[in-house]
């Protein structure tokens, strides 16, 4: 169960009320967002929940008590029925305007970075996505530029008008990556680097979790409860292709996450086309799919000359298709009774 | 490689041209289709097959040879660029019009089959699908009411002006099912019955392959060509879902087949998220990204009270969820450039 | 439910019992053997089950009334605590003793199985395995000598005091292979084929029942029914390896299986390392971890010269690899408290 | 390739040989063992690498040029014939005897954990197991006692002569954890956080490394070339079972893993039934089997009351089912030609 404490609530009512949970051998997390504190509490199965409830909201300072079934209960729907809208410094993922993150794999450099910013912004996307700490299987490959690529990525993103999207791998970075970006990114292989998550919940930034590559989704959205318990409600759900036994494509995108954990929890929805297919002329296709199945962004690689990558040009967009994808995508949109959200300059 | 006889190549032209190539080591099948005839021939890695191919084209009835990289031949991209379409007595699949194939998992009735003709043909489908022999996983499952459902289905069908889908599972019975239905659909256990396959492929009639629930896209066109290797090659491929680890969906459906199987085959795509997905309200999401990645057509179930089924309830629509669902999927075609292909009738 | 009925309940007090169970809405399979006629009765979850079974036991001709929790019956632990022992022409299956089973993946001669034959009579083995009718990924693939190696095959095992298990895959085949081998095979593929496993079932011969490759145990468990609800309990389960991720052997052999199934069922679990691993030096460790985890038999492929094997070659093991292998199976048999059993002739 | 410079290589030679492969587009991880530096050079594909290496074999402090065709190289059976014993603190893991590691899941109480490393090292076992900080899935579940846990474990082992492998999340309490324990244990969930391995394979401390849980064997030994390139060798690989569609287990325990890794790796390979499989009962049938295949060790779970542990009380083995176990294990090691290594004092 969630336990919402009244606006204003003393933090003494908050302790007599966990007090009392306790003593029943609840387990507790305790979220203090603005102006209220939440309280998640998971009981033994063998507990009378609806009375433990009852008797809570006899409480003065206890303004409502969501019984919740699942495991997960901050992100579940059934601790919110509506839609979060994420606010991403004025630019809303999750509300009626589909939003497209797009840009290089890896920041390579200011030159690089520029030409992607401006030609994705031109063709309609609203966030510059980018690599600046890269994480690789073999200890061999290219780890990005750091600190360096975070300047790069901030700056192009300041002049076309977007907001940056990045990955921070190394709790010791959080607060260098957040002071650059406007979504801190978990990639694929941190989703239960328990640690981090926790960090980057007390960081209070939007966050966008990829999925793990082998992760069912309820512990994709347990992952997403160590943030909400930290107190950070403002998290996007990535999907980036599992793991299977087909070895065609790179990941096999699973859209079926779309409507099944939009049924299960109500935060936004992110897709990773490129990732989840490794193959530049599958991207468009399943981009379109991605939105049709109800999506509410996309997050896609693109290169100035992705022949010539440092990393991942397989799966990198050219201009040219991504100018041409953004075209077909605002017509899914519109035909699903959505629309492209576009930068505000445009 | 697949060489391509002369329009009326004797036989001992055709006889010849095998010889010769058995005495390399090749290993080949030959599809006698209408009024020409077609060798696929699979040799070993060492061969000059450019040198074979060269060599054959000088042969006065040879047409043509194509080489081919990939271990199926008959059905891939490389030997045809176009793509096929399948004529279902007059009803083109794999062409610009997208078809939905809809029905009831199980033939329970006459009065149940009429019911979800009359309303799948109004909302704009234009095949009937329907069990009347049903694979089980327990022998203690219904298992179809054989031999009459499929009189029941043929006749809806004609009253409605709709072709019929149906599933063949036993070698003995493909010359019955086939007196009734316009397609005969292999189901997922049955896409590596290599006797049925061929037995189908006899057959003449229109195939649906569904994937099997662990195939790898090389493995299901490997099935398919042992359809077309007997001069069959009206193949219908019906992704269906896979067996992944998550556990919140019946299986999950993977979009990626659509574009990355018409990249390798020039047949039509079919997708089926009934039990791609096996939730009722998860249908209708992901039959829009179906077609937003390029399904040439869907098949559904659709009961007329679905909570009292006889099987697999649970994932079949109601008709006001199907109706629905056909307006969003003829205006999704429509966004893609393509349109939704109803019956003459309507 | 399983219900026993006396030895020799005429057919009227059968038809009578089940009358009264379908009309309580349960569905029957009736499995008549030798003198004792059971019916396995499965019943919606709504039905107080104890209480028809008390009711049930008061009949004349019930024996007993045995309450199965699973959805698989005949081949339940629940349904039989005590292990079953497959008695193949004298050669018991399932006992202290682990049997061997080994042979060419395919018969290509009289003289190749002539001389596996004799060596693996030599080592230890007390049945000859080899393929006549081979599935196959490709049509293009070499398909089996037929009839002809089920002649060799017979013949060489009778010379070696050996029995016979060979694959099985066409239901009008069922006759013809039952001819000449001891043991009919159901390969990987055809684990779902239904028809297949009823006509197997209805032979009277003992089943070596290959797991599908992405088969859940009890998928597996419920095909075994269908063969023992066609009244034949002489069933082998055989674990051959799942597909996962992984591509650095050709399957995953999975030994979980061994005691999770045992567990579960009273059937003999015989494992196929040379299909789990797909690779000659795997085997031997493969086996021994096999025996050390209980199975009851082990299934492996030699060849006199792997490296020219008509097909897998790569799977087979030398004639040495399978002596000194042998060796070191005895040993470990042993240290658990089993032994290897020899021919009679050895 | 991997460049070992002669013992006392000055470092304006290590440097002169590095910048000569980084100026023909080598990446390296330069390695600064006991004495000896060793160079890891990964190439593109298209450079002559035996030339490369043959002109360095000229150079006055290189000792000797080792190619190595796998993308990871100090960890690959080609850079190192002969299997690594790694020697914790005069226990040697990778020999001929076989070391069992054992202890509860989590720490609870000083009372708890000195019951159990009693027993544990009575029945043969050298090290002890315990969890201090505990990964888990939700944020409601117990997380571990902290630093008081490894005061426990350390003192337990003391009194009775163990060795102290237990788990580390996070980078910043490396130190701590390594001030109390002799192997450091990356958990499944941590084995791509490459941070964390740096910061491990800094510690010099011996790292026993648990394989994610879909991860590939070549993805599992990339991670141990991240600790090998930081200057430490004393890896121990731990495989603990894959997720696959099975779920009557918990995970599906992959031995295959066990000659398959050795064949690809000189590390010593320890498995872990206990996670593997999830239940109790399968825990002795999986550790026989483990050590047939070849594992230098075994990790498993006891409780001195399983069924009221804090966590997995299900697959923690009672006193009783060690003690057993442990009599059988030896048994198959003699079988084998191995034995068990018990503590010195026993």
């Amino acid at each position: 169960m969630v336990i919402v404490m009244k606006p204003g609530a003393p933090e003494a009512a908050v302790k007599e009320v966990s007090r009392h949970l306790e003593g029943l051998g609840y387990i507790l997390h305790t979220s203090r967002g603005v102006g209220r504190t939440l309280i998640g509490a998971v009981g033994l199965p063998e507990i009378d929940k609806a009375a433990v409830a009852d008797s809570l909201r006899g409480h003065d300072w206890v303004e409502d008590v969501v019984l919740i079934s699942k495991p997960y209960k901050f992100v579940s729907r059934e601790y919110q029925a509506r839609d979060t809208v994420v606010d991403v410094d004025g630019l809303p993922i999750g509300g009626p305007g589909v939003v497209v993150m797009a840009g290089p794999c890896t920041v390579e450099s200011e030159e690089q970075v520029e030409a992607v910013a401006a030609l994705v912004a031109r063709a309609g996307a609203t966030v510059l996505r980018g690599g600046a700490y890269k994480p690789s299987t073999s200890p061999y490959s290219f780890h990005g530029m750091g600190e360096p690529a975070l300047r790069i990525l901030r700056g192009a993103a300041d002049r076309h008008g977007l907001k940056v999207v990045t990955e921070v791998m190394d709790v010791r970075r959080v607060e260098e990556v957040a002071r650059f970006a406007d979504i801190l990114q978990i990639g694929t292989r941190n989703m239960q680097n328990y640690d981090l998550l926790q960090e980057v919940g007390q960081s209070g930034k939007p966050v966008l979790l990829k999925r793990g590559m082998s992760a069912k989704y309820e512990e994709w959205l347990l992952a997403a409860e160590y943030i909400a318990t930290k107190g950070n409600p403002r998290i996007l759900l990535c999907e980036r292709g599992i793991r299977t036994f087909e070895t065609a494509t790179r990941n096999t995108l699973d859209l079926n996450a779309v409507p099944t954990v939009k049924g299960l929890s109500h935060l936004p929805m992110v897709v990773d086309p490129s990732h989840g297919t490794g193959r530049r002329e599958l991207v468009a296709p399943m981009a379109l799919a991605a939105v049709a199945a109800g999506a509410d962004a996309l997050i896609v690689e693109v290169h100035p000359d992705p022949d010539h990558a440092v990393k991942d040009g397989q799966q990198s967009q050219t201009p040219a298709q991504f100018s041409e994808m953004m075209v077909k995508v605002a017509r899914v949109c519109e035909a699903i009774g959505r629309s492209l959200l576009r930068p505000a300059s445009a």
